[in-house]
This record gives C-alpha cells, structure tokens and sequence, in this order.
C-alpha cells in the first residue's frame, strides 16, 4: 500500500480522543490526522452495546471517505463493544486502546493484582479482562465503573474535595483489593490523575492507554509499508457533530495545545 | 376536534420527562400517553441550539405517528430553545415546562428575587428569565448551571456528602443573592429537593415545573373540547432510542411506579 500521504482516522464519541491525537502528534509526526468526535451523541459510556456499535460503524463510515489508512478508536467504550464488528465489516485496520492498555498493564504489574477503572459500558463489556487473561490468566482484575468522572472533568473539578471524594468512594474497593497497577480505562481519567494518586497511593502504576495505542499504530503502519515518509507537511482536521464551540473551548485540556480549525457535519 | 380517545404525546432527553407523566397520570387519570425518551442520544442539557432544535423535531415527527392531540416537552432544555420552531413547524398544540414553571415562581415569590437552576443549555437560553419578565419585569432572577446534578441523579447519590458540597457550590451564589424562590429548571432536580432545601434553607420555595406544566394541559385539552370523556381505559406506551434496560431499572424512581413495557425505536 502506498500509504504514505494518506491521513490517519481517529474518532471518539466526542472530545477525550483528543488525548489519542496528543500521542499521535508526539510520536509520528509526520502524520495527517483526521478526527471525528461524535459531540451531538456523546456520551457513548452510559449506552447500551447495540447503540454503541452503530454509531461506531456510521463514524467509521465517515474517516473512510477521507481515504484513511488506517483507524484508531480513541473511545474506550466503543472499543470495548464495537471494535470486533468493525474489523468483520471493513478491511482497513482498525486499532482500538483496550488491548494496548492491557498489555502495559500485564507489563506492569508486579503483584499481578490490576485494577481497571471505566464507563459502565466499558466495565460492563469485560473487555479489559479478557484481553488481560489472554496474555497471563494468572492476573486478577478489579473492574469498577465511575460514572461521575466524565462529568467532573468536563466541569473542570480536576482537583479540590469534591473530586477527592468521589474518587475515593469509586477506589476504595480497589485499594482494598491491593492493586499495584491500575488502567485508566478512559480518555478523560488521565486529567485527574493527580487525585487517584492522592487516593491510591503514589506506588500505583496508572496506565494511560493513549502512548500504548499509538506505538501499536506505528507498528500496524510500518507493517503495511504505510508510515508517512516525511516529505509533506502534516495536516491535522477536525470534525464534529455538534457546534464546535464546546470542543474548541474545552479540547486544549487534552490536546495540550489550541484546536485548530473545527467543522461540523451531521451525523452519518 | 372530537380528541376525547387520542393520546397526550410526552417526550424528553431521556428518563426524567416521566416526572410530567407521573403528573399527567395522577391529575388526568382517563388520558392516555405515548411517552418518547431519546435515551441514545441523550443528554441534551450540555448541546448547542441547533442540535437540541434539530432533534427535537425529529421527536415531534415521531409522536405525531400516533395521533396525539398535544404534545408536552417534558424536557425544560428542549422546551427552552426549541419550542417555538416547533410551533412554527406544527399544528398540533405543543406545551413546553419553561412557562408553567415561571408563572409558579412570580406567584410564589414575596421578595422578587427568584433563582433559576438548570442544565447550561437552559440557562444559557435564558429562557426562564425571559418568562418571568414578560408577567413582572421588576422580578430579579439570578440563574445558575448545574452539570452535575443530572449524572449525581443517575448515579442515585441524592443525599450524602457528594451531593451535599456540589449542592453547596452551585447553590451558594443565589442564597448570598437572598432569592426565596427558586425554580428546578430539570426533571432530574426534584430528586434532590431534600439536599437543596438543606443549603438553602426550608423557607425558599422550590419550584417543580412539571404540576404547574399538567395545569396548562389540562386548559389547552378544555380548550379545544379534547380532554378524555372517560369512558375508555387509558393506555400508557412507552418508546425509547436505546435499549430499554437502564429505563426500566432507574424509570420508577421519577414515575413514581414501575414503569411498564418499554419498546425500542430508532431515532427518527
């Protein structure tokens, strides 16, 4: 495939992709990047697993007409649940964060005692654990669902009490359980970090699956002879299904840097 | 119009506009209802006018299916921006919750210093402010968002610490503003009415828009010679976008009872 100039697709069910997009920045530079975030729809965490991989498959349908050559799914809920019905139904290579993060997971773990932390759609679909079983079944997973962490984040009550004790009340069944390792099993968990610390302990290893994610696409990349040569300039668009008023002011908390031009298009 | 068998069509973001059903069914026990909840899609509170007036009238269009003789926009941030197109778009009478909720607060108010709480849409719409000064000008109305009540709702913590210091947050500029009214501008609120009477005190009114919302159905029905003669057993129907599960599960605790069989559409 000669790959070379094409972009790579990312979606996410809105804005937490962003983090995904921040790796892809730092580490394949020379990458064009197409993001579509389903803002008119998100969130995705709180849905059931059959409307969740329809709208996977309708934002599929959308990166493809931009000639991507490959896909990452950003959004560890659609991950989880669609990802196999994605790769059954279209034959360019589709990457998801649950296998990436369960590996560093597996990498990390000492005690071999990890805990996993999502949407309810992510922790109910069990996809952490299996992928994690798949390479040690010796390792015990916590799973424990945090509805309210998506909301906080996007409030911006990254620290302060409120957070605190939210946090603590989602992670004490998983300090009880003597995790040393835990996934961060969402793309808005990296902002609060700092509070799971404070309340885990600064010992526990916090998985963000973005970095892991991408050195996957890179070796799916260099597998297709598909990695950007470098002689262009990267162009990075963005799309989404709400006004992107929203997703300008907020997606700097996870980029790390100014959203540049966003466009809206209606859903699929 | 001879209406008297018709349906009252009620439809909402999601679960919450089954408050207005609850309300529908106690004060007008011989209507039938067919309820519309776009649980796939739902929040609405935290997207922009354009998206919530596009769906919403593609809810109305759904409802219009079955007949209805009105419509009743359970949800205050769909009735906010998004009634007068649709009343633009239809004739079939339409009742949104922003009016009867803002006549119920002008009444109740002794000092003219009304608070609004709501969804950032619904406050940013300042629909209810323009609803109060339209019947008394002089009224002072202080307006706070509140995103995280409605995910604390859903989460079930409607007292308890958690509750308690966000209520505490959002709440603490409009008592410092000394209003003794104040309007629950969501139909998840009244869930937590305990835990914002104990910030701001038993002597503030609290303003549940979905009683007043029954007694403008009830005169439009009058109206136009369509309220129910009676003589037929009412019929309650229920649709939502996503799977009807977490409906079912969490739907009794704003209804009031257990809610009864629950079909799945597709979004129109």
């Amino acid at each position: 495939m000669n790959g070379t100039r094409q972009p790579i697709g990312v979606f996410d069910s809105g804005i937490g992709g962003l983090t995904v997009v921040k790796a892809l920045v730092e580490e394949l530079p020379s990458e064009s990047i197409v993001y579509f975030g389903d803002t008119a729809r998100v969130p995705y965490g709180t849905k059931s697993k059959s409307t969740i991989v329809k709208f996977s498959l309708e934002n599929v349908e959308f990166l493809l007409r931009f000639g991507v050559k490959c896909i990452v799914i950003a959004c560890n809920t659609s991950s989880s649940w669609a990802l196999p019905t994605l790769r059954k139904y279209f034959k360019v290579p589709i990457i998801g964060v649950i296998r990436p993060g369960a590996l560093a997971a597996v990498r990390a773990t000492r005690n071999k005692r990890v805990g996993v932390i999502g949407t309810t759609a992510t922790i109910r679909s069990g996809a952490y654990e299996t992928a994690i079983h798949r390479v040690d079944p010796r390792i015990k997973v916590f799973s424990q669902h945090c509805p309210l962490f998506v909301p906080l984040v996007e409030e911006g009550w990254l620290n302060g009490s409120v957070c605190l004790e939210v946090a603590e009340r989602y992670l004490h069944p998983l300090k009880r359980e003597r995790i040393d390792t835990l996934i961060l099993g969402c793309t808005h968990y990296p902002l609060i970090s700092s509070t799971i610390h404070k309340v885990l302990g600064p010992e526990v290893v916090l998985v963000d699956s973005a970095q892991q994610t991408v050195t996957e696409v890179r070796g799916v990349l260099m597998g297709t002879d598909a990695l950007s040569n470098g002689n262009t300039r990267p162009r990075y668009r963005f799309f989404v299904t709400d006004e992107p008023s929203h997703f300008n002011r907020i997606g700097h908390r996870f980029l790390g840097q100014v959203v540049g031009s966003v466009e809206r298009v209606n859903p699929v």
